[in-house]
């Protein structure tokens, strides 16, 4: 019997996953990999902590759990898996269905015949055309050499101050790693705002004077200009407001999928240049499968096209692939946009729509901000978190989520993954039996108080105002008057909204509310907004009906306080 | 108007719950607590930790998280709830609608009249008939004096050993509290493992080998026949096959809901004597609510009634009558069984159905069980965690899982939750996109590979063993050839499985495989059975067709290994 040729261009997430994977399901295939690199099956996602020196090895991000290196020999003796490293795929044949490569020391070509190819060839990070982009010291982080020469850098010493361009997922990583070894770091982006892709404005201000309490600056809605040098070294770094010294610059200003090979074989590409794939993975030739970074995926939720980029999806992907290979035919569903980052102590994550893409998609959406703590207030260790959580009016389905904070954020953020894919309602949500024991969660869980909040607002229990609407709102004619109910105490230690406001603590409220008008709007809010709630109760008893909240109190006022 | 009365008897969880929600949404109530005891609002849950001092003032139990103690001031002026404590409920008329109640300090007697009448009157713990159950320091742990009694026992200094009758999540819990107090601890269960509520025989052995470590002694299978005493204070506890000594005893063998007054009211009762409600947690008397630990609800996925005696469920269950007595019409959906304990540095969860509750309601149940790291191996703090999960095998429904380990076991748990609640199917979970980055995830989330595991066995793509199934193949003739694959150190550092054995390194197996016999079935595994798995396919590839795979390795053998 003939064995069926599966060729692989890529080996490190999808490409590798489907190679394990179909040696597995698909004994009688011939598998091999095709790598331009030197590198395996390495753990890209690792880089900010190798570079920040959490992972001492970059052998730590190529083995096993067990130590054991997953190169070219780990690949034939335990998996039977053909690998041809420093070996650049430059031409697909899709007629003889055969692939040419160039040996990336010796230049000598070569050529492998497939029965079905694996694209896997993922993405590279962009070098934007900045005067200055190419002096040493300026780097990226996406490919193991880049890791290398950038712990390399810092081993020497050398690096006391860096600024990192591009406020992303990976920028932000970094931005930890370094201050954490003791680089004073600036961050620069032409957006307002950090993490522009994971989180709203109003969580963004919020990130950034999380890190501006850590030492590190960051500078919004500005735009390099040059980066500077001196004997080749970068020196600093030139916005168009301000230069900033810089013995080392990270550009992380996005990665583009690495398809030229595929266009050039004339495979349909997207718009922004990334693999169309069916929800087998097969590309516009039934014979070319491709996962991973350099392919779009669909979102869950709206059905529209999604690029992905994410270790986890290639990973998922490379599964799916081999399974069509061998003829299981499995799909791929699609991706649902969940993103993850540590930054400090902070963990900062979403998953779903914003109220933007919702609205974007179709949806009516309906999104309620609360602060909550992730174990009670008497366990050691608690911490607290800032839930924004968007549903669907009509149809009260669940579409998204962003949430940020000390406590244990990822757990709230997974089980709304779950919640999500199968389109959960805001009510099944509040009602699901989370696991409850003091050192795992409160009585209720903090989702299921953000779906509580959340039903309250769209059943019309409270009017409630987010910081951004009521910051709007004061600036109009007539505004509202602002009931701030918290102790005075709590007024110095946490901070003041900037605008006039009454102060009555909640517990002397039912005896002063008299002191408040009938005839003006009333805008009441505690650090939380939970005793804000009783607030609009107690007015309520007394006979107030235009009352509102401020959702989440002062906590989420992400504007300054005074 | 005349005002709505809206009485309730109980003010601990479900009481509270539905006084505060009602007194936020319906200001036109008046609302009262008839309380029997003198905490109101109490996180009985937090009991264990008191005990273990990690909660240090039983105020801390009481108090809001500023510090605000909620007693009847507390309700009165900052919720406008009548709350009168110290107040036993001892008849229910309600023809005339009215509760009539006995002062606990005078005796004199009451009568309060209501609209809609809420019994939150939850459970107390069983003291089962025993010689000795009334000697000193002979403690249950249910009630705030139960806490405080306890504690004050311990304060004392003179407790060094402690029996502990039941190893359910309380006894458990407290199983932690007084070894981390430097006391030496036994339990006893009539059953042969510990917290049989919660996970099966396999991981409550690993449960009592983990606790051993602790210099916790687990008896299994043992019955308490006598508690002795000497001068009034409990000596030592004698089971039909020891005697162990004790300076205190808990009693931790279950709970009975309180539910005489609504069965002398004529209300309808469940077999075990709790409440019967509908939906919206009205009990067959339509003026009258019930929830929390007095009340039956129904599972989830069986529809069946399932009691679930949690602060949870009381929290949840509180908020929807309040909804209900206020017009809203919220219903109660039910619950799934979802149950944690945190265990020295053991995490213990469940939700769902195990195998046996899954086949009873119908299912044809199918299972896996993983073992699996909650974060890539290079970073630290990596935990590890043993999955079982279940499944429907026709509709590929998620039904159920147990997950124990060191790492991040409640957030594998509550995505599980959201999951099995929507009614996702395995295949739906392997795909899910749940936030990865290194700090919280392995590429593919712990949930993804057992769900991947569960689909290679349920699609035939291999045959497994679990560990109870091949200890009850080894017994029977022509048992099948255990190949292990680790490294020869690796057997040495974690066991060897109780019976003949080959050992081929995974590297190694390729070349050597001719060593094996073609005419018997091969058992293979490793650590963790992923090296098992790679084995498989080596053997396949050389012509091995009667192969298996034991799932989980060595790790998850929960008898003996020499």
């Amino acid at each position: 019997m003939e064995r069926k040729k599966v060729l692989i261009i890529g080996g490190v997430a999808c490409g590798a996953k489907t190679a394990a994977r179909l040696a597995r399901i698909a004994p009688g295939c011939d598998i091999t990999i095709l790598e331009r690199g030197e590198h395996l099956s390495f753990a890209g996602c690792g880089f900010p902590y190798f570079v920040g020196d959490v992972v001492k090895e970059y052998k730590d991000l190529v083995c096993t759990p067990l130590g054991i290196i997953r190169d070219a020999n780990f690949f034939r003796t335990v998996k039977n898996i053909t690998v041809h490293t420093g070996c650049l795929a430059t031409k697909i044949d899709r007629q003889k269905k055969c692939v040419v490569t160039s040996d990336s020391a010796t230049g000598s070509e070569k050529t492998f015949p497939y029965d079905d190819l694996v694209l896997a060839t993922g993405a590279s990070s962009i070098r934007p055309p900045i005067p200055g982009v190419d002096l040493n010291h300026v780097f990226t982080l996406w490919t193991m050499p880049d890791a290398l020469a950038m712990k390399s850098a810092l081993a020497s010493g050398s690096i006391k101050s860096a600024v990192i361009i591009g406020a992303g997922l990976i920028g932000m990583e970094v931005v930890e790693a370094l201050t954490e070894r003791g680089v004073k770091v600036s961050v620069v982006d032409f957006l307002p705002t950090p993490l522009p892709a994971l989180v709203g404005e109003d969580f963004g201000l919020r990130v950034a004077k999380a890190v501006k309490a850590k030492g590190v600056d960051f500078y919004g809605g500005e735009k390099v200009t040059e980066i500077i040098g001196e004997g080749g070294v970068v020196t600093s770094v030139k916005t168009d407001r301000r230069t900033l010294d810089a013995d080392m610059v990270l550009l992380a200003v996005g990665i583009r999928p690495n398809t030229a090979l595929a266009k050039e074989a004339g495979l349909e590409l997207a718009p922004n240049g990334t693999l169309i794939v069916d929800d087998s993975l097969r590309t516009s030739d039934p014979s070319i499968y491709a996962g991973g970074d350099c392919v779009i995926s669909k979102n869950l939720i709206t059905g529209k096209p999604a690029w992905q980029p994410m270790g986890s999806t290639a990973n998922r992907q490379g599964r799916v692939i081999a399974d069509n290979i061998a003829g299981l035919f499995t799909k791929f569903p699609g991706v649902l946009g969940t993103g993850i980052l540590k930054l400090f102590d902070l963990t900062i994550g979403k998953t779903g729509l914003n109220e933007a893409q919702a609205r974007e998609a179709g949806f009516d959406p309906v999104s309620i901000v609360v602060e909550e703590a992730d174990r009670p207030h008497f366990m050691p260790g608690m911490g607290g978190m800032t839930i924004r959580l968007v549903a669907d009016r009509p149809s009260r389905r669940l579409l998204g989520a962003q949430i940020m904070g000390t406590g244990v954020v990822d757990k709230r953020l997974d089980s709304l993954v779950s919640a999500i894919t199968c389109g959960m309602t805001v009510d099944l949500l509040a009602d699901s039996d989370f696991a409850y024991a003091p050192p795992f969660s409160t009585a209720l869980d903090p989702n299921t108080h953000a779906a509580n909040a959340l039903r309250n607002k769209m059943d019309g229990l409270v009017k409630t105002y987010q910081a951004k609407e009521l910051a709007e709102r004061m600036k109009q004619p007539d505004p509202p008057l602002l009931l701030d109910v918290r102790t005075p105490g709590e007024l110095d230690v946490q901070g003041r909204l900037p605008y006039e406001f009454v102060n009555i603590p909640l517990g002397k409220l039912r005896e002063r509310v008299n002191e408040l008008p009938k005839d003006r709007e009333i805008v009441t809010f505690c650090k939380i907004s939970v005793r804000g709630w009783d607030a609009v109760a107690a007015m309520r008893s007394a006979g107030y009906e235009n009352i509102a909240l401020l959702e989440g109190g002062v906590m989420s006022w992400p504007y300054e306080l005074k």
